[in-house]
C-alpha cells in the first residue's frame, strides 16, 4: 500500500513539470496590484500552491482543463524581488517555481506616446530588410524562407529594420508601426504575422525578445517611438495554448468553425438580431485564426497582461490594435481601459474599417456617438478610413459635380465635430490591407506629392507606408503579396538599394525627396499639430484650407484640376487677414497672396503666411 | 396758417390708409399670450397707435420703413372679442382698424397630429385634379392657365382634390400633404408655388382659404389629415412686402443676389469659415427666391404667427417644412419650438436633403448628435432621404457583393440609434423633387411591390407621391415637369380616368390594387406603426425582418434577386419562436414558416405569423 501511493506519488512528479509561466515575470508598483499568473504542466491542477515572501494569494482558478492554473497574487506594495511558488501534492511540496517581480524604468507609468506631432511609418518587417540572413529559417518555426515565393517568408527581420533607421530618421519618420513580430507558426503564408502562435516570443525569424528591446532602444535614441502592433480578436491555429485550450470556450466554439459575416453594424445595429451579432463578433476571420472569447475573465486578463507586460519589457511607445471592432465589445473596452489606466498617456489606434463617421466615431474614447448606447471603448484614436476612400480615387477626378474632386477629401472633414478628438485619428492613404497610392495612381509624382501634402497638413497623425517614399507600387486585385513587396536595398544583392540617396534611381528620389522635405517640415510644426483648421468649399477642383494658431498660419492651395488657375484670394479674407506673403515649403517660392494666386494644374502650395 | 394745418391733416389721412394688417385676425387664450400685428400703409409710422377695451400694448416697433408698424398686445385673459386699433396724429384719430380675438376650436392646442400610423399621401394641386375651370386664370394673379405648357399652370385646384378624397380613401392614405396653395404670383412658372407672394391668402388658380378650410373638414369627416407645406427658408420676388421691405434686412442681401452654395454641412462643420456657412444659409435659392432673414425678430414672428395662423383657421394637423436645413439654424429653431409650444403634439417634419445619417439626426428634436454642438432644432421629424438614396437603384440589383443589393436597405437601418425618434422619420420612394421611381424602374409591378412593401412595413411614416399608385413614371432629366404631370382623369376630357377602378387601364389597376391593399392593410397593423423591429443580414440580395410587439408578429420575406430562393428558417429563430405559420397579406395564401420558405425571383412575402 505504501509502495502504491509512493509510485503514485512519483508518477504525478514525473509528469508534474512546468511547461510555462506567464507573465514570464512581472514589475513592481504597477497601478493594478492584481496579478494572474498562469501555470502550465501537466496535471498541474492536482497541486495546491502557495507562494514564499508572505505575497498573498488572492485567487486560484482552475479550469477543466487540468494542466492550468491560474494564480492571482497581490503585489501591492511588494518591492522588486524574487519568490518561490511551490506546488504540493498532500503537502509535500513536488516542485517549485522561481518568479520575479522586476523594478520598473523611471516615469514607466507615465511615458509619452505618439500622437498628432508624429509621422507613423508601417512596415511589414519579413517585407524590409533581411539584417541577419541566418535566421531566415530554423528549427523552432515551421516555414522556411523562400523569396521566390510572393506568400512566402522572405527573411526580413528586426536587425533589418536597426541597419535602416538612419534611413527612417532622415524621411521624417518618428514612430515605426510594425506589423507583428511575435511568432506566428503556421504552415505557410505567416509572413504577416496576425496568427500568433506565442504571444511572449518575438518570432526568431524576425530575432529574439531582446533584439525588440534593441530595436526600441535605437529607435530612442534617434528620437522615434516604437508601436506594437497588438491583436486582441484572435491567435493562429498554432497557438499552443489552442492546441490545449485552458477552457472550452476561450476561443468562440460554435461548435467548431463560423466565419465571421464582417458587418461590424451589428455592435450597435438596435435592428440587429443576436445570431448576425454573434455571427460578427465571435466569427472567426479565418479557419487559422481562432477567435478569442474577451468576455471570458481568463482570456481578458491573460492578453491585458501580455499587453502591459510588451509594455514594460520593450519600453514601447504605443499600440495599434487589430480589428478592434470585431472584438467582443464589452470586453475590449475593459482591456483598453485597464492599458490606460496603466498608462495614462499610452495612445491605442484601433482599426475601425467603417465608411462612415458617426460609425467611426462610435469606437473613439469618449465618443458622444457610443454615449448613445451608454458606451465607450477608452481607445484613444480610431483610424480615419473615410478619408482613406477619398484618397483611392480623387487625384484621378477632374470634374466638377456635386460630389467630385476635391469635395470628396473636403467633405470628409465637414463631419469631424462628430469625433471627441480629431487630432487623435490616424490618417494614412493606404497601409498593408489597401491597394497601393502609387500603382492606383501609377506612379504620377503630382498626384503623389498631392497626397504626401494632405497627409502632412490636415489634423490627424499621418500614416505612410512602407516603399511608396520611393514609389513603391502593387496591385491589391492580384493579391496581398503584390502590395507588400520586398524593400529594395532590403537584401544582399539587391541591384537596387533605395535606402540611400546614390542608391535610389532618380524617380525614387523624387519621391523620397518630397517626402521628405514635407515631414521633415512638419515635425517642428506644432500649427499643424495641434493648430485649427479652416478650410473653404473647394470651386473648379481647387481646395484650399489653412492650419492656424496664435503664432502661425499656413495656407494650403491645392489645385486638383488639369488645368493651371488662378485663383482669387479674397474669398480667404478670414483667414488670410493682413498676411502678405506666403513662403512656399515646397519650392522654396516666396508668393504673394493679398490679391490671387496662380499655380499649375495637379499642384499645390503650401504656404507660410507672413 | 390754421388752413395749411388742415391741409396737411387732410393729405396725411388721404395717404394714411392701412392696406394690410397681418395676421387679419387671431385667437384667443393661446398659450404665447403675445401676438405682435404689422399694419402696413402709407406713412403709417407717422402715427400714434391705441387699442380699445383695456387691451396693453407691449412694444410698437417702427422700422426705417415709415409704411410699417408693428404693434405687440398682451392677449393674456382676452376673451374671443373685438376690438378697434385708433391712430392718431397730434391726438386727434386719424382713422381706425378693427380687429378680432375669435374663439379656438376645443382642444385646439391638444390636437392629434400625423405619425407612423399614417401613410402620407404627397400632390402637387395644379396637377392633381382641376375642379373648378373657372379659377384656372384670373386678374389678380399674372400666369394664366396653358395646360400646353408643361411648366405652366394646368389649373388644378382645391376644389379638384375635394372631389376625389374617396379615391385617396380607398387608396389607403391617412394624410395629405400638398405642395404649397398660397399665392404665387410669378409671371411663369408659378405652379410649383415655393415662390409665395401672399402667405395669408390661397392662390386664387387653387381657391379661397374658405376653400381650404373647407378640404380640411372633408379631409377630417374621411379620417384623414391635412399637411401643410409651410416655407420658412425663402418668399417669392412678387411678395407685396419684398417690394416695400420693412427693413433692408427682412431678407439676406449681400447686397443684392448672392446664390446659395447649397453646402449644408457648413451648417455644423467646426473647421467651415464663416463666408461659407453665410454663402449657404443665407444666399438666395434661386434670383426669384428672396431668402428670409430668421434671425432678425420681426421676420421671426412674422413667420411663426402667420404658421400658428394657418393651424387654428384651417385646422390642421401637421406640417411639412421645405429646405429646413436652409435656414437660419438659431431661428428656425425658435420658430419650430414656438409651433411645438403651442401644439405640442404637432408634427413638424423638415426637409433635411442630405445623404448621411448623422447629419440627418442633427436636425431632428433632441437629437444626441446635435447635442455635440449643443444645438436642438425641436423639429420632430426629419426626411429619410438615405432610404431614399437606397431606393435609387437598389431593385436593379442582383449582385451579391459587400454593398450590393438589398445590403443597402438593410444598411440605412444598422443606423437607426443615430435618430431620437426613428418611428417619426419620413420614409418615401419619391417626392415631387426627385426622379419617379417607375421611371427608375420602367414600370415594373414587381419592383414597385417590392418598394411598397418596404415603406409600409418598415419604421417611419410613409409617404407616396401621387400618381405612382397607377404607375406614373416621369424622368427628372427632362425638367421638373417631367415628374409633376397632369393625374390622368383630373381634367374635363382626359380619356383616362385612373380615379375609378372602371377608369383605370389594367395596368394601372395593378398598380393601384398593391398598393392599396398593402396601405388598407397598414392603417389598423399597431405592431408596424409602433412595434419593434428585427432584420437579418441580407444573403444572396434575400432580405428578412421583422415588425413584432407583445401582441404580434409580421415577416417579411423580400427576395431581390432574380432567381426563384428556399430560405433555410432556422436562422431566424429568434424572431419566429414557436410560430408555425404566416398568412400574406399579398396573396391572403397561408404558408409555413417553421423549416423553409420558397419564393419567386423579384418577389415578397409579407407573413402575419401565427
Amino acid at each position: 500500500m505504501k509502495k502504491t501511493i509512493l509510485l503514485l506519488f512519483l508518477s504525478l512528479s514525473a509528469f508534474a513539470q512546468i511547461d510555462k509561466v506567464e507573465p514570464p515575470f512581472w514589475y513592481a508598483g504597477m497601478h493594478n496590484p492584481e496579478l494572474q499568473i498562469m501555470f502550465y504542466g501537466k496535471n498541474i491542477a492536482q497541486y495546491e500552491a502557495s507562494v514564499s515572501n508572505n505575497v498573498v494569494i488572492k485567487n486560484v482558478v482552475k479550469t477543466e482543463n487540468p494542466n492550468y492554473i491560474f494564480i492571482t497574487i497581490d503585489t501591492k506594495n511588494l518591492p522588486a524581488s524574487d519568490f518561490v511558488f511551490s506546488f504540493k501534492n498532500k503537502n509535500k511540496v513536488a516542485f517549485t517555481k522561481n518568479y520575479s517581480l522586476k523594478q520598473r524604468r523611471a516615469n514607466s507609468a507615465e511615458r509619452k506616446s505618439y500622437d498628432s506631432s508624429d509621422m507613423m511609418y508601417l512596415i511589414m518587417p519579413d517585407r524590409f530588410a533581411n539584417g541577419n540572413p541566418n535566421n531566415d529559417s530554423n528549427s523552432a518555426t515551421t516555414e522556411k524562407a523562400n523569396r521566390s515565393l510572393p506568400g512566402g517568408r522572405h527573411g526580413g527581420d528586426i536587425e533589418g529594420i536597426i541597419k535602416n533607421l538612419d534611413y527612417l530618421s532622415e524621411l521624417g519618420v518618428t514612430a515605426l508601426w510594425s506589423t507583428p513580430l511575435c511568432e506566428d507558426n503556421d504552415k505557410g503564408y505567416s509572413y504577416h504575422g496576425y496568427g500568433q502562435s506565442d504571444v511572449y516570443k518575438i518570432d526568431p525569424r524576425y530575432g529574439t525578445n531582446e533584439e525588440y528591446l534593441k530595436l526600441s532602444s535605437e529607435l530612442k535614441k534617434r528620437g522615434m517611438k516604437l508601436i506594437k502592433d497588438y491583436v486582441t480578436n484572435h491567435w493562429g491555429a498554432e497557438h499552443w495554448m489552442y492546441k490545449d485550450l485552458p477552457t472550452y470556450d476561450w476561443v468562440h466554439q460554435f461548435p467548431g468553425y463560423s466565419q465571421s459575416n464582417y458587418r461590424m453594424t451589428t455592435q450597435f445595429d438596435p435592428n440587429a438580431s443576436a445570431i448576425d451579432a454573434k455571427n460578427c463578433m465571435d466569427g472567426w476571420f479565418v479557419p487559422s485564426m481562432p477567435d478569442l472569447n474577451q468576455s471570458n475573465p481568463l482570456v481578458l486578463n491573460y492578453i491585458t497582461q501580455n499587453a502591459i507586460w510588451w509594455i514594460e519589457y520593450a519600453d514601447l511607445d504605443g499600440f495599434r490594435v487589430d480589428t478592434y471592432s470585431y472584438n467582443d465589445k464589452v470586453g475590449i473596452a475593459k482591456w483598453t481601459k485597464a492599458i490606460t489606466d496603466e498608462y495614462p498617456h499610452f495612445n491605442i489606434v484601433g482599426e475601425v474599417w467603417m465608411h462612415d463617421q458617426a460609425q467611426m466615431s462610435y469606437w473613439q474614447k469618449d465618443s458622444k456617438i457610443a454615449e448613445i448606447q451608454s458606451y465607450n471603448s477608452y481607445c484613444p484614436s480610431v483610424m480615419d478610413f473615410t478619408l482613406h476612400d477619398a484618397f483611392g480615387n480623387v487625384f484621378n477626378e477632374d470634374k466638377d459635380g456635386w460630389n467630385d474632386g476635391m469635395i470628396k477629401v473636403y467633405d470628409n472633414f465637414t463631419n469631424d465635430f462628430l469625433y471627441p478628438n480629431v487630432n487623435n485619428l490616424l490618417i494614412f492613404a493606404e497601409n498593408h490591407d489597401t491597394g497601393r497610392f502609387n500603382q492606383n495612381y501609377k506612379n504620377d509624382i503630382k498626384k503623389y506629392t498631392m497626397a504626401m501634402t494632405l497627409l502632412a497638413t490636415v489634423r490627424g497623425i499621418p500614416q505612410l507606408y512602407y516603399g511608396s517614399e520611393i514609389g513603391m507600387a502593387g496591385d491589391k486585385g492580384k493579391g496581398d503579396a503584390d502590395i507588400r513587396q520586398d524593400f529594395p536595398g532590403g537584401w544582399e544583392g539587391d541591384k537596387n538599394n533605395a535606402f540611400t540617396k546614390l542608391g535610389r534611381t532618380e524617380e525614387q528620389n523624387k519621391f523620397f525627396d518630397v517626402t521628405s522635405k514635407l515631414f521633415q517640415w512638419r515635425k517642428n510644426k506644432s500649427v499643424v499639430h495641434f493648430g485649427k483648421m479652416m478650410h473653404y468649399i473647394p470651386q473648379e477642383n481647387v481646395y484650399v484650407y489653412f492650419r492656424y494658431d496664435e503664432k502661425e498660419t499656413v495656407m494650403v492651395v491645392m489645385n486638383n484640376s488639369a488645368e493651371a488657375k488662378t485663383i482669387k484670394t479674397n474669398r480667404f479674407q478670414e483667414s488670410i487677414k493682413n498676411f502678405k506673403l506666403g513662403k512656399d515649403v515646397l519650392s522654396g517660392k516666396t508668393v504673394e497672396v493679398s490679391n490671387e494666386i496662380s499655380l499649375e494644374g495637379k499642384s499645390v502650395l503650401v504656404l507660410e503666411l507672413n
